[in-house]
């Protein structure tokens, strides 16, 4: 399994970081290497599927792949295109040079984040492979999690290996989601299951890796690592697949079977199984962060990010997690104290600095604030202070922020929480100005948890422990608080939880969160009020079952009330 | 046909304003009153769809429309659901308070704008409706796009009127192709058509209604208004249906008839029928421009708008439509001059807010321009200027037309337009901060016709026109022009559609249009670049074939490079 990290776009390096996979294999004669879903082309390729000459540049990349499994047989996921051209999410299982099959993906999700019935049609048949005398399937991602799909009427054929390229992305829980369906599917067929899955982060996923190799039995007898590239070597029992005392009922029509020599000049190699420790919980989400964060900044083709350090939770949070995905020296960290900020968070911004080692630039903002407010004075006059004099800080930052950016080609990491953007608690243009928000799906618990964690395994206060007790404040007027705001977020992220991600009606969430109506009522109301300004918002890495962004597509112009 | 404006949501609102519509039918003794697809939740309702009580509230809201058509009957679109709590998008056929029959849609959408197999499931089958001695069959917007679809197998069974129900959005050309389509579908069935559409803008897309209604010979007999609520009553010729020396083989079986029973106590109304010229193409995109904005910014609860008015030509067009959409009382424009502002831009933005009679407010940006550069100084000092002082100065713009919102609570409009916003020739944060972007989707050659178009309908320089001759500048450093980074835009214009609505290739692209390589390449690169900056853009009205937005999916992380 070559559980790689494809770039979506960039064919001509997937294609040759590929080739170079089907090397290394050659080294350990391997019998089959397979990679994830439409590795040629990245995962997912959104519209760039819309353009004609893109599925033929990939076809092109794909032909290069084929001319270097010299001795070797290979499944490679593509784009397929027919002569009405009609494209399919495909699998190319290649053989000594040549294309002796092609499998396309039958069951289309179009859920969630995924858009594939937007482009791909579906496919209608598959085929058995032969590899001296053991049979396998090949089938893609969704197929196999479809009961009595793809990989059901391939074992029922008389595959005694299915083979699963997926592109399956991270959110808390999902690894444990693949394993009890990949077990059950295993024993259900009575076959093998490989299952190799994409790693690396596109846009708004992160795909975690961790893909799987499953006896007959159910047992797990191989897996590869998650958040970053693996090559997962298993000799499969060969007798234990032919001896099986399992009988499955062959109900299938096989289309055709296509028999593929081995070389039998090369003895294989006694492969060691690799098998992995689960990771908790945390180290899932902290990982997935890291992962998605440096892929976000470097195929993007960054290097450098700027982070603006308030000496709260969030903006520390996000600089650790930025110095750990990126290094120390490609962090650039500002404090932009104003007339609001107390020296306690001041302090605490130098010391996080200090403790990871980068680089703090000090810009007090009150000159530029009171230039605003001298300038606006006429058209405010008689009025109150409130919110506008608030964001105004909060976009003088993002402008800083901004011009460092311009100015040096640095990308600015924002550092709003989920629980802040549910709510609106951020300033479009301020705060939410930049082009990536790693906590963008984390919810203002989970930061602390995470925060802790990370604290933990570093073994001292890599933040400062008055960040993680001091009350959280926007510190935009004299003794603001969060919570003159918004309900305590321990209230709070358990109903946007029920709300955002279960889709629950208010008259739920009160009866089952035994919740306060118009606390619960205001929450709600902040949420649909403030879609405009998520609409703004740049993207981040999705970690629960549904974030923000494509996964979650709310109209802006919306009259829906429940209460 | 009751050509209505829906608000997506707004279930109570709609039902209200459906039983407002069949009561003024009852009056004119109407037999059949049609309403748009999904008129009852509105259109699209996106994820909403997902919330299992929203779905259970719009059957509520279909049940007191129902309620409503005593000696009627009513084809209304809604969201239907069956029993494992699958949903359809759905047509109900009701006759004197009695729903009689559910028809749910075939040809479920999925590219585009739209989404529609991300929520429903397909239908399978239909039923004829038969009112006295006429038979009429019920689809929804896609199926009668589709040959051989519902529409055809209805009149294959044996209806003599097909009622289809739409939501079907604006694009140039749109108009004559669904007349073209609907006209071919007439004539091939033999069978009235009767068309509904749907009128009114929801966030990036506009509706315009424009309703038909044709004959079985494919004569165009009643067309409803585009861009507004319309009314339309037709007496169709019972002879002319019963009498058709057209033959048709009855090949569909169909799966029930369902007599509908006629209110004979009333006497038919000779309706006159409604023919209306046809608007032309610069009349139709700025009727939709006008109606989308119109929609948003009252959908949203908003009342007044604010524009910053550079004296060019993208703000003037933008606070011009404004004005025609929401009235002079409701549009306040802003000049912020800085040291680059020439005084003749300056004089051109008070002379257009004279001529639309709507405030504006003058406020000089140096002061806070100089206020950052001071700030800035320790940190650039020894660099050049370049485009960060550019873009520090918009997004001093933006901040202050965000102040100005934020404290009397209008709506900010930005100004870019498609070429610019293609190319990234904006400003995030700056230009581009506003909640809503009327000219998103015109390229700047059509600004300038759209503007022409204006002042000649209005007989005088509305829009002064030494602002549709001068030379576009941005006016952020001194004798800056737009040509200094962009193509001409005569050039640049159909190169942008070449590339973004019509998905060509950079080959296809220099060869079809004689264009010189590096232009051409520094254009497709421009345009790859500022993905980005797209994605964090405010929504803005659909007026081509792909508008940015959910229309046009392109990943951020992308290395797909043509050359």
């Amino acid at each position: 399994m070559a559980q790689m990290n494809s770039v979506v776009g960039d064919l001509w390096g997937n294609a040759e970081k590929i080739s170079n996979f089907i090397l290394r294999a050659k080294e350990f004669q391997v019998d089959i290497i397979n990679f994830p879903e439409l590795i040629i082309c990245g995962y997912p390729p959104e519209d760039l599927l819309l353009k004609p000459h893109f599925v033929r540049d990939n076809l092109k990349a794909l032909n290069a792949v084929i001319s270097s499994t010299k001795d070797i047989t290979a499944v490679v996921g593509f784009v397929d295109k027919d002569k009405e051209g009609r494209i399919f999410n495909a699998a190319a299982i290649i053989n000594n040079k040549e294309l002796k099959g092609i499998y396309h993906k039958m069951e289309l999700p179009n859920y969630g984040v995924f858009d594939e019935k937007r482009y791909f049609q579906r496919g209608e048949k598959f085929s058995l492979f032969k590899l001296e005398n053991v049979s396998f399937g090949v089938n893609i991602c969704e197929d196999i999690w479809k009961d009595k799909g793809a990989a059901n009427l391939e074992a029922e054929s008389g595959a005694k290996l299915l083979i699963n390229l997926s592109a399956s992305p991270y959110h808390v829980g999902k690894r444990r989601l693949r394993e009890k369906l990949l077990v059950k599917r295993a024993k259900e067929t009575g076959s093998f299951i490989c299952y190799t899955n994409l790693v690396g982060g596109q846009d708004e996923l992160v795909f975690d890796g961790g893909s799987l190799v499953i006896d007959p039995k159910g047992e797990i007898i191989a897996s590869g690592k998650q958040f970053q590239e693996d090559f997962v070597i298993v000799d499969l029992d060969i007798d234990l697949i032919l001896k099986s005392k399992l009988n499955f009922q062959r109900k299938a029509k096989i289309k055709s079977i296509i028999f593929l020599p081995r070389n039998i000049a090369k003895k294989p190699a006694l492969a060691k199984r690799q098998f992995l420790k689960r990771l908790t919980p945390l180290e899932e989400i902290y990982g997935a962060l890291v992962l998605g964060t440096r892929d976000y900044v470097n195929k993007n083709g960054f290097q450098k990010v700027v982070i603006g350090l308030s000496g709260g939770i969030d903006s520390s949070l996000t600089a650790v997690i930025a110095y750990d995905a990126l290094g120390k020296d490609n962090i650039m960290s500002v404090s932009m104290p104003s007339r609001y900020s107390s020296e306690a968070t001041q302090s605490d911004a130098k010391i996080l600095s200090e403790n990871l080692g980068i680089k703090l630039i000090v810009i007090p903002i009150d000159t530029i604030f009171k230039a605003y407010l001298m300038v606006l004075e006429k058209e405010f006059v008689g009025l109150k202070r409130d919110v506008t004099e608030e964001n105004l800080q909060a976009r003088i930052r993002g402008n800083i922020l901004m011009a460092l950016s311009n100015k040096f080609g640095w990308l600015v990491l924002t550092t709003g929480n989920k629980s802040e953007i549910s709510c609106g608690y951020c300033t479009l243009y301020g705060d939410m100005a930049g082009g990536f928000n790693i906590l963008k799906d984390v919810p203002k618990t989970l930061v602390y948890k995470l925060a802790r964690f990370r604290n933990k395994k570093e073994g001292r206060e890599l933040i400062p422990g008055s960040i993680l007790t001091r009350e959280p404040s926007a510190e935009l007027r004299p003794g603001q608080k969060d919570k003159d705001t918004l309900p305590p977020y321990s209230v709070l992220d358990p109903i946007l939880k029920s709300y955002i991600e279960k889709d629950k009606s208010y008259e739920e969430i009160i009866t089952e969160g035994k919740l306060d109506p118009n606390l619960t009522k205001k929450v709600i109301q902040m949420i649909d009020r403030n879609e405009y300004k998520r609409r703004q918002s740049c993207p981040g890495i999705k970690i629960t079952p549904k974030a923000f962004g494509k996964d979650r597509r709310m109209p802006i112009t919306n009259r829906y009330r429940e209460f």
